[in-house]
């Protein structure tokens, strides 16, 4: 026995089991996106705790995807070619040389870690890029000079579904093919990437791992978490401007993934380790929930 | 959140379901025979919490099985016809009036009240009985006058995979049919045919759940339980009378389930709650294993 | 060769056979659900030509189902237990520890019985209730103080199909599970069931065994058998008072059955040795078809 | 209902179907090959009945295959272009022109005359020749000169194999197919095509319908049917001189099946109505039949 | 290596084999009818040039459907049996005697010649005719006395699909079966059964090998082909003359198979070798396209 | 039409496509595995030609996978971040740095491009690499300190078997995982990779796509090509020193296939373009085909 364990009574034990059985249930053969990113990624206990908790959704018939980011990783790979990360906007200007360390970084390397790391913990793995079975394409975004930046102009869930109904978890990294005889790859990003599979899979939930803890009425306040919030909650924290600056595009692809009919969407904290678990399995708060009020909702996606 | 769960932390919650991964990753897939009789069955509480342990195996991808006995109901069934119980060396005498009240009693009240609960706590379930799709065959028994009690010619367990393919935990009452043109019910030992259907469905684990805290040393002393044996070890123990009396022929369904190729079998408390489940994901020792030493153990079942 | 049959030439038993071809051809993939119910249960003869009627149905491919009663041996069980049959407004007043008889005789004798017969016959049977799989849910009849009888609230024929899809006669009794949390058992009106079923199950043909020869213009003249009616008919024969008392619930479940999309309903005579047979395969007058004016009829369920 | 089975009551009818149950058990799933000849083919109302009883059995599940023959129609034909038809020690010479007429009358004429009937009384049938899929490879006779007349060298059962998965009635022309580039037409002996097509197919029952009562101790005296005979029989039989001329040929095909592991040969008369149909779903005697004393028999094939 | 090609060099070799690659990637999994008929049947070398063509568009995957004709076979036969060819208005007038060797000699000689020529070249393939499966169903032509001439009632294409399904090229002959009990074959024209082929089984192109170079503007001249042509030049083609007598029944078939929902409908030049292959794999101009302006066309046929 | 082909008749044209056409019915449902390595990769022409070959493989049904390499794009990658590459006996010395470079590169760029090339010309294509699914697991090689070099320890092919059923061109990159918990990447030589990965997939042929004609007698002399070799030939060439340096390795990767029950391996030049498709779908020569003489061969690969 797991000698840290030891102090749990075996009836607690098997009682938090049990409690999982509802999620089980409501999730077993639904699809769920991960979007992965943050500090989640960078620390090595967390890393393997996100790994454990996807290898156990895929086991109770979960239709796991996870999509990963790595921006710090782009910018150490630039830097050790002796290259200035350069943004404009926020956004990373990409050129030729950008894009092929973005590409090389994200394909060649974070996403084959995690496949890994996935295969080590009991499941079965395959590392996707936009580019594979034409999974993402995308055009140059021309309203600015961003270079190799790309919009998604389409995406063809095909090989996820394959892989998906062989018990594979399909990690994807977002890099875009370019349409028809484009053969360029495109940088794009990775939570709009994310909410668009959320709706091309039919996905019944949509979690964005963050290192914040969910969305605060008070930024510097973490008992000031907003455990769930409507639609229209969302436009009037908006006005209100509790939901500002990098939350706001987090928050807009949840909205996104909702029109898109995913019916519920999370954001949540990727520092507190297996918060997936906690947030699939359990009722337990953690981060953010963001539904849609025409569809109904619960304390906090709590199963009928 | 459930109340009572409050006092275990987040981290705690999560490394409990954490730790049942490597056993899902075992067992899913597999077949395990439960064998459910003595006091479990007739407490309350108890009967609930091993509805939800059977349900939660199935949702994990375990083909679950259980075979269901009812001693203690049929006689209370024979009284209520004034009718009393006989028994001969220890075997029921089943007279016509006696097989009719045992079929009614298992195959119409326990069976379809444990299908019932199975149903509630969200599981697929169907009540079968050996007569349904012929699944259990018996003769008289001829070396001594037991009445309509049965010995076991064959088992066809075609219904029972096909409920298995489709999602469906059958639960299983231990009154078989005649052979040929015979359609004469017949009593049987439920032990008995438990460790048949183990052997015909090719199970890869058989359990026991009594109302004992599994082998031991001392019958008076829990603390002396033994807590795995080998086959080996068994023959001994009996030798030495270790093993006697009413955990005889329990023990002995191990043996022959373990002839017929099953790898693992167990002998579990069936009045610690949730012992099923403690005893299918986790290393914490529950009853006694018993395994075969030419295949191999582990210390109480760990999975590699 | 059968002595009692060589009476009959080679040519007739061939044309016999030959005969039955354009409604084998008819029905071969089609669901039919008969009640069974009446005399034809309690005469041991009659009940092994029904159990060979139905086999060979399902052998030319028809998906059979069978829906039974039991009135009578409930009976005889409470006074086993020395309890008086109550009937309020003809509806049999059923307390708990009637439920209980109810349950233990239609699903632990009668359905296990038939199944039995079944298997000898050469079929492969399944003794299921309302309760396995969810199949039958009720709740209490408020409308009266009737104990535990219920009314049915949901049919999932999910279990009866994925059995008659694997070539298994489901042999059902009507016990419902209530909704949700209860897990009570109901007492439910048998015919009712059935026609419910029947409508679930798209079944092409819905078929009534009672102990009257059929519709009789005149109760005690079986020569004034009506041979088949509209539903507008049925209507008027209600009116004039043509149809009554007993009949009436009868006609009524066609009704149903037809107004669910049933195509055709018979009420035929149980007392007739193999009359299911005769109704199915040939155009042999037996009962009466009641048919929906809207879809067309024929000469009692002639074949084009 | 039919005028002219007015006189057989219903239970004599239902009796009749009855009877067919354990025969259509035993068959159903299983494949029959039928060799169809002789006069039976020459009269209308025997043809028709021969097409109802090959309807019936694809019905209630037999795997139903049709092989036939026509040599008073080639005859014919050859007659109609002025052609005198030529033997050679029994076997007919086959010039090209002779050939052409052969597989236009066999594959052209009659195979799609019958499936025209098999449609009509509610059959789905297929006409092929062995040139279909290559179906019957031959080769050339050399042991003397008979023009284009093969010996088979290999049958490819796929296309029948592929016909019969999906419901339909091959019927089929004994024309064979050259070897690699050979594409010449072979004219090859219906009889052993049939046998060896019911190997191929692994049948359980091979059936050649002939215009005689079946084998015969004294040829003139239709009393002595010898109803059925081992292998062992046969040969003495031979060699005492009762089977012979004629005679043999049918015979050795029997036995060559019996050799390829076909169970049960049979010799019936295709003169009487529904020969096929009485023989294969009843005990009453139509024809010999032949058995293997290795494979056990029974009274002219009743079924266990 | 084949000798007659060592003056193409191993470049231009492989370029070709490479310019087939998009027509491989768009008809792929698509249905292709062909109606073949004319000179290209009566050349050896033509027909061997056609059943290569047939069988490479089988291996890349095209789902191919042959529909053959036979007019001067026909007519060969008839003169065999001394009787002399009759046509009223155009169209064979067909006694008893006609549409039996009609019947013959398409359904037994050519198609199962055809066949023969596929399998030798490396197809699998089958001879029907719409006898079989039920495929093609007629009724006597009423508007004038033309002896057994039907025209079409349905098409029933199962049988076609199933062998497709199963890698089968079916080879069609046009003779037809009545209605319900009419078992009489009828003789229908081959290129409205080819047409109508292709609508019942959405095929994507209908191509129609004649002996003529395709449209032409000047019948004299075949430098005048038409390359394409939309349904709006159809018609103003027949206003002005353009298409006129033989061709007139040609184009309506195309028209036909349009208004049934085929894409492209191409009338090519039997006469030139592999015409077929270099039709479906290239945008070498053979023969004349007929398309529908309203789901727009390409220069003959180029792939997207 | 393409510009460039004009010069080729249509004759030609066509019977260049024909010619195929016994090559796609010898390879169709079989797996080829190509090893791309070498000059192809480097000159753009060549390349897409490459892609179009594979393309085109696909399309006729061959199970087509690409095993790549990339030494030249990982020097040139090592060298943008100013590490000089190192080698020790010919193998690359592989610290923690490099071997993250020969992940990036051939997971993340060499192999994603080809995927981008390939879904261009119409293809099907999925980027991955020996961790993903656990394809490739290796120790480290302990003979040598060659830092991250790895040794095959064992191939798991059900994730190329998934793609490949699923119509998918799987492209393969040579970097394999760790055994068990360890999830360090390793270098492992590519033609010993592929090689391994073509017995594991029972292929049919094993191609390496090399910068060299083939094996020449006179390595200096283009025109002394060996067409073809025996295992007995190619063991007598390295005696004579005919086979010498760089060429064992390939030479002996081609016999560890064979060993395997890989029948056919080639060395071919991939500087010719369209090297693979001349090989495969003709009897062209080109480059060497090394064959078991125990299974018999042919001039070059002609089909039977």
């Amino acid at each position: 026995m797991n000698e840290i364990m030891k102090h749990v009574s075996n009836q607690d034990w098997a009682n938090i089991l049990i409690q999982a059985l509802p999620y089980i249930r409501k999730y077993s053969g639904k699809t769920v996106v991960v979007k992965y990113g943050g500090n989640a990624m960078l620390n090595w206990d967390l890393k393997l705790a996100v790994m454990e908790d996807l290898v156990l959704m895929s086991y109770v018939g979960i239709r796991t995807v996870l999509v990963h980011g790595g921006g710090p990783e782009i910018n150490h790979a630039l830097e050790k070619i002796g290259k200035e990360p350069r943004f404009v906007n926020g956004l990373r200007y990409t050129d030729e040389e950008t894009i092929e360390v973005v590409q090389e970084v994200l394909a060649g390397k974070i996403s084959k870690e995690i496949v890994g790391l996935l295969q080590r913990a009991g499941g079965k793995a395959i590392g996707l890029c936009g580019i594979d079975g034409g999974l993402i394409r995308a055009k140059k975004v021309t309203s600015q000079d961003l270079g190799f930046v790309g919009e998604i102009t389409s995406i063809n869930p095909s090989v996820i579904n394959t892989l998906l109904d062989n018990g594979y978890i399909p990690v994807i990294s977002t890099v875009a093919l370019g349409e028809g005889d484009d053969t360029q790859a495109y940088n794009i990003n990775a939570d709009t990437a994310a909410s668009r599979i959320a709706v091309a899979l039919k996905a019944a939930k949509f979690v964005q791992m963050t290192n914040v803890p969910g969305l605060l009425r008070n930024v510097s306040d973490p008992a000031s978490l907003i455990v769930e919030a409507s639609k229209e909650d969302i436009e009037r924290y908006k006005k209100e401007g509790i939901i500002s600056s990098g939350m706001i595009p987090k928050v807009d692809c949840c909205l996104e993934a909702m029109d898109g009919g995913v019916e519920r969407t999370h954001i949540i904290d990727g520092r507190v380790p297996h918060a997936l678990l906690i947030e699939v399995f359990s009722d337990r708060g953690i981060g953010t929930l963001i539904y849609d009020n025409c569809k109904g909702k619960g304390v906090n996606d709590s199963p009928v």
